[in-house]
Protein backbone atom coordinates (compact mmCIF):
# COMPACT_ATOMS: atom_id res chain seq x y z
CA UNK A 1 0.00 0.00 0.00
CA UNK A 2 1.08 3.49 -0.85
CA UNK A 3 0.29 4.11 3.06
CA UNK A 4 2.63 1.36 4.14
CA UNK A 5 5.39 2.77 2.04
CA UNK A 6 4.82 6.42 2.89
CA UNK A 7 5.54 5.41 6.68
CA UNK A 8 9.05 4.08 6.00
CA UNK A 9 10.19 7.41 5.23
CA UNK A 10 10.00 7.01 1.58
CA UNK A 11 11.30 10.28 -0.25
CA UNK A 12 8.80 12.66 -2.08
CA UNK A 13 9.81 11.46 -5.99
CA UNK A 14 9.75 8.13 -5.09
CA UNK A 15 5.78 8.83 -3.78
CA UNK A 16 5.41 10.26 -6.79
CA UNK A 17 6.59 7.51 -8.76
CA UNK A 18 4.17 5.47 -6.29
CA UNK A 19 1.23 7.49 -7.57
CA UNK A 20 2.39 7.11 -11.59
CA UNK A 21 2.70 3.38 -11.09
CA UNK A 22 -0.76 3.03 -9.96
CA UNK A 23 -2.40 5.40 -12.87
CA UNK A 24 -0.36 2.88 -14.80
CA UNK A 25 -1.59 -0.02 -13.40
CA UNK A 26 -4.94 1.25 -13.65
CA UNK A 27 -4.49 1.91 -17.34
CA UNK A 28 -2.92 -1.64 -17.99
CA UNK A 29 -5.53 -3.88 -16.45
CA UNK A 30 -8.08 -1.96 -17.99
CA UNK A 31 -6.06 -2.05 -21.61
CA UNK A 32 -5.69 -6.15 -20.63
CA UNK A 33 -8.88 -6.78 -19.71
CA UNK A 34 -10.06 -5.19 -22.78
CA UNK A 35 -7.55 -7.04 -24.81
CA UNK A 36 -8.83 -10.20 -23.46
CA UNK A 37 -12.98 -9.45 -23.71
CA UNK A 38 -12.75 -7.92 -27.16
CA UNK A 39 -11.03 -11.54 -28.21
CA UNK A 40 -13.51 -13.44 -26.81
CA UNK A 41 -16.35 -11.12 -28.34
CA UNK A 42 -15.53 -11.80 -31.52
CA UNK A 43 -14.54 -15.32 -31.76
CA UNK A 44 -18.86 -15.56 -29.92
CA UNK A 45 -19.98 -13.00 -31.93
CA UNK A 46 -18.93 -13.73 -35.31
CA UNK A 47 -17.36 -16.96 -34.99
CA UNK A 48 -19.33 -19.07 -33.38
CA UNK A 49 -17.75 -19.37 -29.90
CA UNK A 50 -15.97 -22.04 -27.61
CA UNK A 51 -16.10 -25.32 -27.54
CA UNK A 52 -13.35 -28.30 -27.18
CA UNK A 53 -15.02 -30.78 -29.60
CA UNK A 54 -12.01 -30.32 -32.58
CA UNK A 55 -14.29 -27.87 -34.65
CA UNK A 56 -13.36 -24.62 -35.35
CA UNK A 57 -14.94 -23.94 -32.23
CA UNK A 58 -12.04 -25.48 -30.54
CA UNK A 59 -9.86 -23.49 -32.74
CA UNK A 60 -11.47 -20.10 -31.31
CA UNK A 61 -9.99 -21.17 -27.92
CA UNK A 62 -6.29 -20.16 -29.69
CA UNK A 63 -7.21 -16.69 -29.69
CA UNK A 64 -8.55 -16.11 -26.59
CA UNK A 65 -6.10 -18.57 -24.90
CA UNK A 66 -2.75 -16.94 -26.33
CA UNK A 67 -4.04 -13.04 -25.63
CA UNK A 68 -4.57 -14.05 -22.43
CA UNK A 69 -1.38 -16.63 -21.52
CA UNK A 70 1.24 -15.06 -23.84
CA UNK A 71 0.35 -11.25 -23.84
CA UNK A 72 -2.12 -10.43 -20.86
CA UNK A 73 -1.22 -12.52 -17.98
CA UNK A 74 2.56 -12.74 -19.33
CA UNK A 75 2.49 -8.88 -19.15
CA UNK A 76 1.13 -8.43 -15.89
CA UNK A 77 3.85 -11.12 -14.22
CA UNK A 78 6.53 -9.76 -15.88
CA UNK A 79 5.92 -6.55 -13.97
CA UNK A 80 5.45 -7.82 -10.24
CA UNK A 81 9.24 -6.39 -8.94
CA UNK A 82 7.64 -3.03 -10.27
CA UNK A 83 4.48 -3.09 -7.54
CA UNK A 84 5.61 -0.50 -4.73
CA UNK A 85 4.81 -3.13 -2.18
CA UNK A 86 7.95 -4.98 -3.54
CA UNK A 87 10.35 -2.98 -3.09
CA UNK A 88 10.43 -3.29 0.81
CA UNK A 89 10.61 -6.75 2.92
CA UNK A 90 12.09 -9.74 1.83
CA UNK A 91 12.15 -10.81 -2.32
CA UNK A 92 11.26 -14.09 -1.96
CA UNK A 93 7.35 -13.70 -1.79
CA UNK A 94 7.92 -11.99 -5.32
CA UNK A 95 10.14 -14.15 -6.81
CA UNK A 96 7.09 -17.24 -6.12
CA UNK A 97 3.86 -14.73 -7.36
CA UNK A 98 6.44 -13.82 -10.41
CA UNK A 99 6.75 -17.39 -11.38
CA UNK A 100 3.52 -18.39 -10.52
CA UNK A 101 1.71 -15.90 -12.42
CA UNK A 102 4.75 -17.07 -15.62
CA UNK A 103 3.68 -20.46 -15.55
CA UNK A 104 -0.32 -19.70 -15.41
CA UNK A 105 0.53 -17.60 -18.69
CA UNK A 106 2.64 -20.55 -19.82
CA UNK A 107 -0.35 -23.39 -18.95
CA UNK A 108 -2.61 -21.33 -20.88
CA UNK A 109 -0.15 -20.55 -23.68
CA UNK A 110 0.18 -24.39 -23.89
CA UNK A 111 -3.82 -25.10 -23.51
CA UNK A 112 -3.63 -22.68 -26.55
CA UNK A 113 -1.46 -24.87 -28.63
CA UNK A 114 -3.54 -27.78 -28.19
CA UNK A 115 -6.85 -26.29 -29.07
CA UNK A 116 -5.36 -25.38 -32.57
CA UNK A 117 -3.13 -28.62 -33.05
CA UNK A 118 -6.51 -30.68 -31.92
CA UNK A 119 -8.18 -28.77 -34.52
CA UNK A 120 -5.89 -29.08 -37.10
CA UNK A 121 -5.78 -32.76 -36.25
CA UNK A 122 -9.81 -33.60 -36.72
CA UNK A 123 -9.59 -31.13 -40.14
CA UNK A 124 -6.72 -33.07 -41.14
CA UNK A 125 -4.90 -29.77 -41.57
CA UNK A 126 -1.03 -29.62 -41.81
CA UNK A 127 0.64 -28.21 -38.36
CA UNK A 128 3.61 -25.34 -38.19
CA UNK A 129 3.96 -24.19 -42.04
CA UNK A 130 2.69 -20.62 -41.47
CA UNK A 131 5.50 -17.86 -40.11
CA UNK A 132 2.56 -17.20 -37.93
CA UNK A 133 2.99 -20.73 -36.25
CA UNK A 134 6.51 -20.24 -36.53
CA UNK A 135 7.05 -17.39 -34.59
CA UNK A 136 4.01 -18.69 -32.29
CA UNK A 137 5.82 -21.52 -31.47
CA UNK A 138 9.28 -20.12 -30.92
CA UNK A 139 8.14 -17.81 -28.67
CA UNK A 140 6.31 -20.70 -26.55
CA UNK A 141 9.83 -22.60 -26.48
CA UNK A 142 11.69 -19.50 -25.56
CA UNK A 143 9.12 -18.83 -22.59
CA UNK A 144 9.90 -22.82 -21.77
CA UNK A 145 13.59 -22.27 -21.41
CA UNK A 146 13.13 -18.75 -19.80
CA UNK A 147 10.68 -19.96 -17.30
CA UNK A 148 12.87 -23.19 -16.51
CA UNK A 149 16.22 -21.05 -16.52
CA UNK A 150 14.85 -18.67 -14.33
CA UNK A 151 13.31 -21.02 -11.56
CA UNK A 152 16.70 -22.81 -11.59
CA UNK A 153 18.87 -19.80 -11.21
CA UNK A 154 16.75 -17.52 -9.16
CA UNK A 155 14.37 -19.67 -6.84
CA UNK A 156 16.46 -22.38 -6.39
CA UNK A 157 19.54 -21.76 -3.17
CA UNK A 158 22.06 -23.13 -5.35
CA UNK A 159 23.28 -20.58 -7.57
CA UNK A 160 25.69 -18.10 -6.72
CA UNK A 161 25.67 -14.27 -6.28
CA UNK A 162 28.09 -13.63 -9.11
CA UNK A 163 26.02 -16.05 -11.59
CA UNK A 164 22.82 -14.39 -10.94
CA UNK A 165 23.97 -11.04 -11.40
CA UNK A 166 25.50 -12.21 -14.95
CA UNK A 167 22.30 -13.72 -15.73
CA UNK A 168 19.75 -11.32 -14.95
CA UNK A 169 20.22 -8.97 -17.63
CA UNK A 170 19.61 -11.95 -19.98
CA UNK A 171 16.63 -13.01 -18.37
CA UNK A 172 15.41 -9.44 -18.25
CA UNK A 173 16.28 -8.78 -21.91
CA UNK A 174 14.43 -12.18 -23.21
CA UNK A 175 11.67 -11.56 -21.26
CA UNK A 176 10.89 -8.92 -23.41
CA UNK A 177 11.97 -10.52 -26.61
CA UNK A 178 9.21 -12.88 -25.84
CA UNK A 179 6.17 -10.76 -25.71
CA UNK A 180 7.60 -8.23 -28.22
CA UNK A 181 7.51 -11.86 -30.36
CA UNK A 182 4.21 -13.14 -28.99
CA UNK A 183 2.93 -9.41 -29.91
CA UNK A 184 4.18 -10.18 -33.69
CA UNK A 185 2.59 -14.03 -33.24
CA UNK A 186 -0.66 -12.62 -32.14
CA UNK A 187 -0.63 -9.85 -34.96
CA UNK A 188 0.48 -11.93 -37.93
CA UNK A 189 -2.54 -14.73 -36.07
CA UNK A 190 -5.23 -12.30 -36.22
CA UNK A 191 -4.31 -10.89 -39.78
CA UNK A 192 -4.37 -14.71 -40.84
CA UNK A 193 -7.86 -15.58 -39.74
CA UNK A 194 -9.43 -13.33 -40.49
CA UNK A 195 -8.74 -13.64 -44.77
CA UNK A 196 -9.25 -16.97 -43.97
CA UNK A 197 -12.54 -16.82 -42.28
CA UNK A 198 -14.30 -13.80 -44.62
CA UNK A 199 -12.47 -15.42 -48.13
CA UNK A 200 -15.72 -16.31 -49.09
CA UNK A 201 -17.86 -14.34 -46.97
CA UNK A 202 -20.47 -11.57 -48.35
CA UNK A 203 -18.31 -9.17 -47.25
CA UNK A 204 -14.65 -9.80 -47.81
CA UNK A 205 -11.71 -8.22 -45.39
CA UNK A 206 -10.86 -5.93 -47.81
CA UNK A 207 -14.46 -4.26 -47.23
CA UNK A 208 -13.58 -3.95 -43.85
CA UNK A 209 -17.32 -5.13 -42.34
CA UNK A 210 -17.43 -4.70 -38.80
CA UNK A 211 -15.36 -8.08 -37.71
CA UNK A 212 -12.74 -6.79 -39.39
CA UNK A 213 -12.77 -3.42 -38.00
CA UNK A 214 -13.13 -4.87 -34.76
CA UNK A 215 -10.90 -7.38 -34.96
CA UNK A 216 -8.13 -5.37 -36.20
CA UNK A 217 -8.60 -3.01 -32.99
CA UNK A 218 -8.33 -6.29 -30.72
CA UNK A 219 -4.68 -5.99 -32.95
CA UNK A 220 -3.65 -2.29 -32.15
CA UNK A 221 -5.03 -2.90 -28.44
CA UNK A 222 -2.81 -5.71 -28.19
CA UNK A 223 0.27 -3.33 -29.46
CA UNK A 224 -0.65 -0.40 -27.03
CA UNK A 225 -0.85 -3.29 -24.03
CA UNK A 226 2.25 -4.81 -25.36
CA UNK A 227 3.97 -1.36 -25.90
CA UNK A 228 2.81 0.12 -22.17
CA UNK A 229 4.15 -3.40 -20.44
CA UNK A 230 7.26 -2.75 -21.95
CA UNK A 231 7.40 1.03 -20.76
CA UNK A 232 6.71 -0.32 -17.33
CA UNK A 233 9.85 -2.34 -17.67
CA UNK A 234 11.95 0.34 -18.67
CA UNK A 235 11.15 3.25 -16.26
CA UNK A 236 13.90 3.20 -13.65
CA UNK A 237 11.43 5.40 -10.47
CA UNK A 238 9.90 1.75 -10.64
CA UNK A 239 12.37 -0.78 -10.12
CA UNK A 240 13.22 -2.35 -6.61
CA UNK A 241 15.70 0.26 -5.10
CA UNK A 242 18.77 -0.70 -3.55
CA UNK A 243 19.56 -0.76 0.02
CA UNK A 244 19.54 2.33 1.62
CA UNK A 245 17.78 4.45 -0.91
CA UNK A 246 14.40 4.13 0.34
CA UNK A 247 14.99 4.58 3.27
CA UNK A 248 17.97 5.34 5.86
CA UNK A 249 16.22 3.62 8.34
CA UNK A 250 17.66 0.12 7.29
CA UNK A 251 16.09 -1.93 10.12
CA UNK A 252 12.83 -1.32 8.76
CA UNK A 253 13.21 -3.46 5.20
CA UNK A 254 15.52 -6.66 4.49
CA UNK A 255 16.07 -6.86 1.29
CA UNK A 256 17.04 -10.29 0.63
CA UNK A 257 18.89 -10.04 -2.27
CA UNK A 258 18.32 -6.52 -3.38
CA UNK A 259 19.83 -6.28 -6.52
CA UNK A 260 21.08 -9.20 -7.87
CA UNK A 261 17.60 -11.03 -8.67
CA UNK A 262 14.96 -9.87 -11.35
CA UNK B 1 39.42 3.58 -34.85
CA UNK B 2 39.65 1.32 -31.70
CA UNK B 3 43.03 1.90 -31.53
CA UNK B 4 42.32 5.71 -31.74
CA UNK B 5 40.55 5.39 -28.40
CA UNK B 6 43.19 3.24 -26.67
CA UNK B 7 45.65 6.28 -27.61
CA UNK B 8 42.95 7.93 -25.48
CA UNK B 9 43.32 5.90 -22.54
CA UNK B 10 40.46 4.20 -22.74
CA UNK B 11 39.82 2.25 -19.47
CA UNK B 12 40.64 -1.53 -19.81
CA UNK B 13 36.73 -2.71 -19.28
CA UNK B 14 35.91 -0.17 -21.93
CA UNK B 15 38.34 -1.61 -24.25
CA UNK B 16 36.77 -4.70 -24.24
CA UNK B 17 33.63 -3.32 -24.69
CA UNK B 18 34.94 -1.75 -27.85
CA UNK B 19 35.58 -5.15 -29.19
CA UNK B 20 32.40 -6.29 -28.14
CA UNK B 21 30.55 -3.90 -30.18
CA UNK B 22 32.70 -4.66 -33.33
CA UNK B 23 32.47 -8.02 -33.43
CA UNK B 24 28.57 -7.44 -32.65
CA UNK B 25 28.44 -5.07 -35.80
CA UNK B 26 29.56 -7.58 -37.92
CA UNK B 27 27.50 -10.03 -36.70
CA UNK B 28 24.70 -7.74 -36.92
CA UNK B 29 25.63 -6.22 -40.56
CA UNK B 30 25.91 -9.74 -42.15
CA UNK B 31 22.53 -10.33 -40.76
CA UNK B 32 20.80 -6.83 -42.00
CA UNK B 33 22.71 -7.39 -45.69
CA UNK B 34 21.19 -11.29 -45.72
CA UNK B 35 17.73 -10.18 -44.89
CA UNK B 36 17.55 -7.97 -47.77
CA UNK B 37 19.51 -9.97 -49.62
CA UNK B 38 16.87 -13.20 -49.18
CA UNK B 39 13.87 -10.22 -49.43
CA UNK B 40 15.35 -9.85 -52.97
CA UNK B 41 15.91 -13.36 -53.98
CA UNK B 42 12.56 -14.26 -52.39
CA UNK B 43 10.65 -11.68 -55.23
CA UNK B 44 13.16 -12.43 -57.92
CA UNK B 45 13.38 -16.47 -57.66
CA UNK B 46 9.67 -17.19 -57.11
CA UNK B 47 7.49 -13.86 -58.06
CA UNK B 48 9.06 -12.80 -61.34
CA UNK B 49 11.15 -9.78 -59.65
CA UNK B 50 11.28 -5.92 -59.78
CA UNK B 51 9.22 -3.42 -61.91
CA UNK B 52 7.71 -0.02 -61.79
CA UNK B 53 4.73 -0.74 -63.56
CA UNK B 54 2.06 -1.09 -61.66
CA UNK B 55 1.86 -4.87 -61.82
CA UNK B 56 2.97 -7.08 -59.10
CA UNK B 57 6.28 -6.47 -60.06
CA UNK B 58 5.93 -2.99 -58.53
CA UNK B 59 4.23 -4.55 -55.28
CA UNK B 60 7.25 -7.01 -55.28
CA UNK B 61 9.34 -3.42 -54.38
CA UNK B 62 6.84 -3.17 -51.00
CA UNK B 63 8.75 -6.22 -49.02
CA UNK B 64 12.11 -5.43 -50.55
CA UNK B 65 11.84 -1.58 -49.52
CA UNK B 66 10.08 -1.94 -46.04
CA UNK B 67 12.62 -4.38 -44.58
CA UNK B 68 15.34 -2.52 -46.10
CA UNK B 69 13.76 0.76 -44.87
CA UNK B 70 11.80 0.10 -41.87
CA UNK B 71 13.95 -2.69 -40.23
CA UNK B 72 17.84 -3.00 -41.66
CA UNK B 73 18.88 0.99 -42.33
CA UNK B 74 16.27 2.22 -38.99
CA UNK B 75 18.53 -1.21 -36.86
CA UNK B 76 21.53 0.65 -38.65
CA UNK B 77 20.94 4.43 -37.91
CA UNK B 78 19.14 3.64 -33.98
CA UNK B 79 22.90 2.50 -33.42
CA UNK B 80 24.94 5.38 -34.74
CA UNK B 81 25.69 6.71 -31.22
CA UNK B 82 26.85 3.27 -29.96
CA UNK B 83 29.71 2.98 -32.67
CA UNK B 84 32.63 4.04 -30.35
CA UNK B 85 33.96 6.44 -32.51
CA UNK B 86 31.08 9.06 -31.37
CA UNK B 87 31.96 8.31 -27.83
CA UNK B 88 34.72 11.27 -28.00
CA UNK B 89 34.67 14.50 -29.37
CA UNK B 90 31.41 17.11 -30.66
CA UNK B 91 28.27 14.81 -30.49
CA UNK B 92 26.66 17.06 -33.64
CA UNK B 93 28.42 14.99 -36.39
CA UNK B 94 26.83 11.91 -34.92
CA UNK B 95 23.19 13.45 -34.78
CA UNK B 96 23.67 14.38 -37.99
CA UNK B 97 24.60 11.34 -39.07
CA UNK B 98 21.71 9.49 -36.94
CA UNK B 99 19.47 11.92 -38.53
CA UNK B 100 20.56 11.52 -42.29
CA UNK B 101 20.61 7.55 -41.82
CA UNK B 102 16.78 7.36 -40.76
CA UNK B 103 15.73 10.08 -43.12
CA UNK B 104 16.99 7.57 -45.24
CA UNK B 105 14.82 4.61 -43.78
CA UNK B 106 12.10 7.00 -44.37
CA UNK B 107 12.28 7.71 -47.71
CA UNK B 108 13.01 4.45 -48.99
CA UNK B 109 10.02 3.42 -46.12
CA UNK B 110 7.46 6.13 -48.14
CA UNK B 111 8.84 4.78 -51.31
CA UNK B 112 8.16 1.40 -50.64
CA UNK B 113 4.15 2.62 -49.25
CA UNK B 114 4.01 4.05 -53.21
CA UNK B 115 4.64 0.95 -54.82
CA UNK B 116 1.60 -0.72 -52.79
CA UNK B 117 -0.40 1.96 -53.10
CA UNK B 118 0.22 2.56 -56.77
CA UNK B 119 -0.32 -1.51 -56.89
CA UNK B 120 -3.60 -1.47 -55.36
CA UNK B 121 -4.75 1.32 -57.65
CA UNK B 122 -3.83 -0.21 -60.95
CA UNK B 123 -5.71 -3.60 -59.82
CA UNK B 124 -8.59 -1.99 -57.69
CA UNK B 125 -7.83 -3.61 -54.51
CA UNK B 126 -8.81 -1.63 -50.77
CA UNK B 127 -6.25 -0.13 -49.13
CA UNK B 128 -5.70 0.04 -45.68
CA UNK B 129 -8.17 -3.05 -44.95
CA UNK B 130 -5.52 -5.51 -43.28
CA UNK B 131 -4.44 -5.41 -39.58
CA UNK B 132 -0.80 -5.55 -41.58
CA UNK B 133 -1.40 -2.31 -43.61
CA UNK B 134 -2.85 -0.78 -40.30
CA UNK B 135 0.57 -1.88 -38.60
CA UNK B 136 2.58 -1.13 -41.32
CA UNK B 137 0.86 2.69 -41.65
CA UNK B 138 0.99 2.95 -37.58
CA UNK B 139 5.04 2.41 -38.18
CA UNK B 140 5.49 4.57 -40.49
CA UNK B 141 3.08 7.57 -38.90
CA UNK B 142 4.89 7.52 -35.31
CA UNK B 143 8.58 7.43 -37.27
CA UNK B 144 7.08 10.50 -39.61
CA UNK B 145 6.69 11.95 -35.74
CA UNK B 146 9.57 10.94 -34.33
CA UNK B 147 11.91 12.16 -37.06
CA UNK B 148 10.21 15.48 -37.07
CA UNK B 149 10.69 15.92 -33.24
CA UNK B 150 14.04 14.63 -33.01
CA UNK B 151 14.90 17.05 -35.52
CA UNK B 152 13.14 19.79 -34.30
CA UNK B 153 14.71 19.49 -29.80
CA UNK B 154 18.09 17.49 -30.39
CA UNK B 155 19.44 19.24 -33.95
CA UNK B 156 18.08 22.85 -33.89
CA UNK B 157 19.00 24.68 -31.30
CA UNK B 158 16.15 26.32 -29.39
CA UNK B 159 15.68 23.55 -27.27
CA UNK B 160 16.74 24.04 -23.69
CA UNK B 161 18.77 20.85 -22.31
CA UNK B 162 16.25 20.62 -19.88
CA UNK B 163 13.46 19.95 -22.68
CA UNK B 164 16.13 17.53 -24.44
CA UNK B 165 16.89 15.90 -20.55
CA UNK B 166 12.44 15.22 -20.63
CA UNK B 167 12.28 14.22 -24.37
CA UNK B 168 15.64 11.94 -24.56
CA UNK B 169 14.26 8.85 -22.92
CA UNK B 170 10.69 8.99 -24.70
CA UNK B 171 12.54 9.25 -27.77
CA UNK B 172 14.62 6.45 -27.50
CA UNK B 173 11.96 4.30 -26.09
CA UNK B 174 9.64 5.26 -29.24
CA UNK B 175 12.85 4.23 -31.45
CA UNK B 176 12.41 1.06 -29.96
CA UNK B 177 8.63 0.96 -29.75
CA UNK B 178 8.50 1.85 -34.04
CA UNK B 179 11.40 -1.03 -34.54
CA UNK B 180 8.84 -3.31 -32.59
CA UNK B 181 6.07 -2.36 -34.84
CA UNK B 182 7.92 -2.26 -38.24
CA UNK B 183 8.90 -6.14 -37.26
CA UNK B 184 5.68 -7.10 -36.78
CA UNK B 185 4.09 -5.29 -39.58
CA UNK B 186 6.98 -7.24 -41.80
CA UNK B 187 6.28 -10.47 -40.03
CA UNK B 188 2.06 -10.34 -40.69
CA UNK B 189 2.97 -9.24 -44.35
CA UNK B 190 5.58 -12.09 -45.37
CA UNK B 191 2.70 -13.96 -43.60
CA UNK B 192 -0.30 -12.64 -45.80
CA UNK B 193 2.04 -12.44 -49.30
CA UNK B 194 2.45 -16.57 -49.05
CA UNK B 195 -1.16 -16.87 -48.04
CA UNK B 196 -2.03 -15.19 -51.29
CA UNK B 197 0.49 -15.92 -53.72
CA UNK B 198 0.44 -19.97 -52.73
CA UNK B 199 -3.33 -19.71 -52.40
CA UNK B 200 -3.72 -21.47 -55.87
CA UNK B 201 -0.46 -22.86 -56.75
CA UNK B 202 0.45 -26.60 -56.96
CA UNK B 203 2.18 -26.51 -53.80
CA UNK B 204 -0.06 -25.10 -51.30
CA UNK B 205 1.18 -22.64 -48.32
CA UNK B 206 0.37 -25.97 -46.16
CA UNK B 207 2.96 -28.13 -48.06
CA UNK B 208 6.11 -25.76 -47.10
CA UNK B 209 7.18 -25.55 -50.31
CA UNK B 210 10.70 -24.39 -51.09
CA UNK B 211 9.57 -20.26 -51.46
CA UNK B 212 7.50 -20.73 -48.33
CA UNK B 213 10.37 -22.24 -46.31
CA UNK B 214 12.68 -19.64 -47.75
CA UNK B 215 10.32 -16.69 -46.86
CA UNK B 216 9.49 -17.77 -43.36
CA UNK B 217 13.28 -18.08 -42.93
CA UNK B 218 13.77 -14.84 -44.07
CA UNK B 219 11.06 -13.53 -41.08
CA UNK B 220 12.89 -15.40 -38.49
CA UNK B 221 16.09 -13.79 -39.27
CA UNK B 222 14.14 -10.19 -39.01
CA UNK B 223 13.13 -11.37 -35.88
CA UNK B 224 17.09 -12.01 -35.02
CA UNK B 225 18.04 -8.36 -36.48
CA UNK B 226 15.56 -6.47 -34.53
CA UNK B 227 16.20 -8.54 -31.41
CA UNK B 228 20.10 -8.18 -31.40
CA UNK B 229 19.58 -4.09 -32.30
CA UNK B 230 17.24 -3.99 -29.21
CA UNK B 231 20.21 -5.80 -26.94
CA UNK B 232 23.03 -3.44 -28.90
CA UNK B 233 20.37 -0.24 -27.75
CA UNK B 234 20.37 -2.00 -23.91
CA UNK B 235 23.84 -2.81 -23.45
CA UNK B 236 25.22 -0.33 -21.14
CA UNK B 237 29.06 -0.15 -21.51
CA UNK B 238 28.41 0.66 -25.23
CA UNK B 239 26.33 3.91 -24.85
CA UNK B 240 28.46 7.07 -24.87
CA UNK B 241 30.25 7.58 -21.75
CA UNK B 242 29.74 10.63 -19.31
CA UNK B 243 32.12 13.47 -19.18
CA UNK B 244 35.06 12.01 -16.99
CA UNK B 245 34.40 7.94 -17.39
CA UNK B 246 36.36 7.74 -20.90
CA UNK B 247 39.93 9.03 -20.14
CA UNK B 248 40.87 11.56 -17.33
CA UNK B 249 42.36 13.88 -20.00
CA UNK B 250 39.48 15.93 -20.43
CA UNK B 251 41.09 18.11 -22.77
CA UNK B 252 41.62 15.68 -25.52
CA UNK B 253 37.81 15.10 -26.06
CA UNK B 254 35.11 18.08 -26.15
CA UNK B 255 32.05 16.69 -25.03
CA UNK B 256 29.30 19.21 -26.02
CA UNK B 257 26.61 17.78 -24.44
CA UNK B 258 27.54 14.14 -23.47
CA UNK B 259 24.39 12.83 -21.76
CA UNK B 260 21.18 14.63 -22.50
CA UNK B 261 21.28 13.95 -26.33
CA UNK B 262 20.43 10.54 -27.72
Amino acid sequence: MPGQLCALHVPPRRTMAVGRFYLFSLVLGTLGALCVLFTVYWVQHWRGGLGWDGTSLMFNWHPVLMVTGMVVLYGAASLVYRLPQSWVGPKLPWKLLHAVLHLAAFILAVLGLVAVFNFHRHNRISNLYSLHSWLGITAVALFACQWLLGFTVFLLPWASLWFRSLLKPIHVFFGAVILSLSMASVLSGINEKLFFSLKNATAPYSSLPPEACFANITGMMVVIFVGIVLYGLLVSSWKRPEAGILTDRQSDWQPAEPSLNP
